[in-house]
């Protein structure tokens, strides 16, 4: 063949890959596992062998339950990026700044590849590790950052990379969707599930960045940017979970439809790109509905490809160390490619604000509890709807129901938009007979 | 990095990588149409621009709706092995031997990259062209042969590489799970699905390949080469869904499962594979049982990964170009494999007998119409477990219903293994009462 290209299948004799892990939590730990219990398939599989040769962490005498006494102890871990004998630098600490950025920027200025599991970092500050890792040619590697061990990032980046997708959507956050499917299955209380997960390990004491939308943010972030173009973070509309109840839940089954906490983001015209994380109604019968507990999924669609959705695994020791793994074994086998699998950087762009998007809704309307001041709920309903219809609000359907001592009217709406609603919700606000912020849920076709 | 391979991110101006497309049908004109509909796409993608530069088709005058007039018309595909100008040779004709495998030797010969979908010639060819790829450092993709527009091998051959997958397995066929599902959801028999299936395109006259496993079994081989270790195509245990009734699937509906055509295979002790495609009970709620119509899928497992799943469109020209598509890119970017993503090349070996694997079984035994030699169906039930159980068959489950003007007899058994059925049904069909043989299905426990 004539390219510039390496494209061989026979392989030479190569030299060890040395890595350098930079954090030994349950990921870092994890990769050690990984490496000595499937020594033999690794050399298999890239012809080479994989060694840690150098760690760094916190704490030197925690018991972690695996052997470190053979490998080189780091206590600074911009050292790693120093150190000549390591050629790949495995940064496992995580936060979007502070020493997991020193690291791998300091790694990329030296030259060697890296590989992380840090989300937050590689969606806050890609343009300058874009321009870093081309500057240096030095390849920087993140597929555990999404979806845990679910192969997401190769199936964007060169699954269906032939393919200008259209549409990608995804249950980006296992905690999240453990807690809703918790809500759907027992009946439960957000808050009563919240704790549970809590206390189970799933939930961090600050479940902020899982229930209201920012770690799936990250992993959106970057999945965008690989199949349509980068996007500037802060523009990204994000928003939790923290309204829904159950009896959401078990109304929008009713309708046909699953609440699912989703990262979606779409190729409009003109280069421009919609993407936002947000709490959806999404067809029951979907693909996606079907995923529950703590698995992630994810949905690609384009002209050529179709759907395809691929779901697993989203977080936890095994599954991100595969992903890691994963990507050492591309390094190893000498395959790299720009962050975001495209040869000239494109500069990050604004989503489009989702206040203009046409979209279908879910409102859910509380009354105040019985009284004389309070109509029956067939009429409150004739009425709300009345309401909504003259203030030019399709409206596909509604009923009511109870829910404890009050009734609540649930309407679902043709195609509108958010800035639509966010103008109607006031004035419902001002019915009498209304209880609080009425909620409103977008709906989301999916396959 | 200290490495011989080409592990760059900032690729230097590459010259075009020009392709020669043998086989003009569905899927060649569908890689025509998306190269042309994405080129840009696909040169920012690979920093390098892709151009068909010669086609050999059977018939020069068909109209295809694609413009052909400024390529290079060869009438013998063979000769697109031998011109220097083309870089990647495309097979795209399809047959395990004849022209397909004549062009695929002779272009790995002259040290070309081959990129086919042809599922037949690398199951059943796999050890020479390994052979012929690795002598002549000339890679050979087919991500196209299993499962359409998945990514299926990209998944098992990168995305899980890290892990020592413990099982695989698949809905690899979309015309048989497009009958199965019609069966099911409208309760149509096999025979009049079967039909429409052809009358729609998506079977063919002869629905062999299809409907008795061998096109699954095809892709299951391949599977199972890169996950453990190629096997001998004709040791993998092969049977049909032609005895599948509408009726057994309402049966398995009823005790929790969905009936599906799948092809598993698995790991077993001391480096030996389990391997077989055959219509099976799987749990209802398992992710497999909700895919449906002419979506495959593909479940792997692992200690590390755990269980992932992919589905999506398993045929047709835009899915089938995708994955074409896909590894042209792969090739354009400089990332080549060995056959199966080992640098060691394997022996072939036979699949375990599948006669002494430990499985449970669903059971139908259809009685004669009544009669006054045939007991009322409570009586029969109990003297058939009687039977099974005196020949120490263990039975979790029974029941009877009506199936026309007879009744039918289901049972569920415990662990046991096809020897043992094997052994029982001439016992069943001996019974006095009982009309034909017996109808056994594997259950098979997925995720």
């Amino acid at each position: 063949m004539t390219t510039a290209h390496h494209n061989t299948v026979s392989s030479p004799a190569l030299p060890p890959l040395r890595l350098g892990i930079a954090g030994l939590g349950t990921v870092g730990t994890g990769v050690i596992r990984l490496l000595r219990t499937h020594m033999a398939l690794l050399q298999s599989r890239t012809g080479r062998q994989i060694e840690v040769i150098a760690v760094s962490a916190r704490n030197r005498t925690r018991d972690r339950g695996i052997d470190l006494s053979a490998l080189q102890w780091y206590d600074n871990p911009i050292a790693l990026a120093a150190a000549p004998d390591i050629d790949v630098v495995v940064e496992l600490m995580g936060g979007a700044d502070g020493a997991a950025r020193a690291l791998v920027e300091a790694a990329l200025k030296a030259g060697k590849a890296v590989v992380t599991a840090n989300k937050a970092l590689v969606a806050r500050h890609a343009q300058t590790l874009a321009r870093l890792s081309h500057k240096h040619d030095a390849p920087l590697l993140f597929e555990a950052a999404v979806a845990g061990g679910i192969p997401a990032i190769k199936m964007v980046r060169e699954g269906v990379a032939p393919d200008a997708l259209t549409r990608l959507g995804g249950i980006l956050n296992g905690t999240s969707n453990f807690i809703l499917t918790e809500m759907a299955e027992t009946g439960r209380a957000f808050d009563d599930v919240l704790k549970e997960a809590q206390e189970k390990g799933y939930a961090e004491a600050d479940p902020s960045a899982d229930i209201d939308g920012w770690d799936a943010a990250h992993k959106l972030s970057i999945l965008t940017a690989i199949a349509f173009r980068p996007i500037l973070f802060d523009s990204l509309a994000v928003s939790g979970m923290r309204r829904i109840t159950t009896s959401d839940i078990h109304q929008a089954r009713k309708l046909g439809y699953a609440i699912k906490m989703l990262g979606v983001a779409r190729r409009l015209a003109d280069d421009r790109v919609e993407a936002w994380v947000q709490p959806c109604l999404i067809p029951a019968q979907s693909g996606l509905a079907q995923v529950n507990g703590v698995y992630n999924a994810l949905t690609t669609e384009g002209p050529f490809s179709g759907p395809i959705t691929i779901s697993g695994q989203g977080a936890g020791e095994g599954p991100t160390a595969n992903a890691v793994m994963a990507d050492i074994i591309d390094l190893a086998r000498g395959h790299a490619l720009p962050l975001w699998g495209r040869m000239a950087e494109q500069a990050p762009i604004a989503c489009e604000p989702i206040e203009g998007l046409p979209s279908r809704f879910y409102l859910r309307i509380t009354l105040k509890t019985p009284s004389d001041a309070v109509p029956d709920a067939t009429t409150a309903l004739r009425e709300v709807r009345t309401i909504l219809e003259n203030e030019a609000l399709p409206i596909e359907s509604g009923h009511h129901h109870m829910e404890g001592d009050a009734a609540q009217l649930i309407f679902l709406t043709g195609t509108t938009s958010l800035a639509e609603i966010n103008r109607l919700l006031p004035i419902l606000e001002e019915v009498a007979f209304i209880n609080g912020t009425p909620l409103a849920l977008k709906l989301e076709d999916l396959p």
